[in-house]
């Protein structure tokens, strides 16, 4: 890439079937690309000790978050066990500003949101090998009833079937070549033509 | 990627302006990728000595390549020097039913073309760092006039203005950047969803 080439920050929406180890890729793709970060949200949730302001989220009221709502000041906003999460519009701005890339690590109504909002923005789907490993993990783990393992492969079947709405399929056989393909997908993005709109015209203009 | 998922290779449209080193960066990503390939053309020339048909290319007369132009035979087509040089989609598709990738090293007038038959072709346009370089590498080849260099030169910003066209941009800055970049881009868009129609009716409909 041009060393000289200011360029905007993208948008990176991942999601994934439960089972997929969508947190473990994330995690290992992120530690070695310091230009990927992810989004503050606000949330309505009181702070837990420990949690900072600014960084872990920002804190705001419910009217606060209503007035944000009212203002289309959200990209996607949720509600989580009766509190309200979401990413505001500046927040992705001051990253993408920065020449850093927006990771979002979200479910795949949140992932809709977003793609109406940012359509250029680069989806990846995480799949698990097949559904038959997805159940034995659960099983595996212990943790878990019959029924709500019965629960969770049937939500894992809605999952999957959104798939298609995403750009690109990352099936998670093995977790190096998993970590490996989103990186190169992350980097095949970043060389998109419509990420650098001024470049071709510059070059052009060469005297 | 699923080690069991059957996928159909792809197309990649690789066009360069003058200078941007396209015919390197290619033999480099083509040395260490056996999936990717290049289609052999249909061509009026005569063959030359050692040239075997089928291999370099399939050698055909006039009148058949005619009738291959009425059929709508070809994928692209073009005229070089009185002879005329075409690939067929039965090459392409002889090519990708073997999970194989098709290498089209062409220019944007071809590029074009094959973007019009195969919208989900992978495009890359290979650049020069700056028109001065450009311009520098031809006066240290030495083996043009001022004359031919200044028409080289606005041959070079012609086919730069058509680089938006294509999905990705890869600079020539440094070479093994360069060839890393392109390798990339062939994982990427081996792992777009839309080259894996199946596979997830497939994963949904496990038992």
């Amino acid at each position: 890439m041009s060393k000289g080439a200011a360029r905007k920050g993208i948008l990176v929406i991942i999601s994934a079937a439960s089972g997929a180890g969508k947190s473990t890729i994330i995690k290992r793709v992120m530690a070695d690309d310091p230009n990927c970060v992810f989004a503050v949200s606000h949330t309505t949730r009181p702070p837990r000790p420990n949690e900072v302001d600014g960084k872990d989220y920002y804190f705001i009221n419910d009217q606060d978050f209503d007035d944000m709502v009212k203002a289309d000041a959200f990209a996607e906003w949720a509600v989580v066990h009766g509190n309200r999460y979401g990413t505001s519009f500046a927040e992705i701005e001051r990253i993408t500003a920065q020449e850093n890339d927006v990771i979002f690590e979200i479910d795949f109504q949140g992932g809709r949101a977003l793609m109406r909002r940012f359509p250029e923005a680069a989806t990846i789907f995480l799949l698990p090998p097949s559904l038959a490993e997805v159940k034995q993990r659960l099983i595996d783990r212990g943790t878990d009833t019959d029924e709500v393992i019965a629960r969770r492969m049937e939500q894992a079947r809605i999952e999957i079937a959104t798939a298609g709405e995403y750009r690109y399929l990352v099936f998670n056989d093995d977790l190096d070549e998993a970590v490996a393909e989103v990186q190169a997908i992350l980097r095949a993005e970043r060389l998109r033509s419509i990420r650098f709109p001024d470049k071709i015209r510059e070059l052009v203009a060469e005297p």
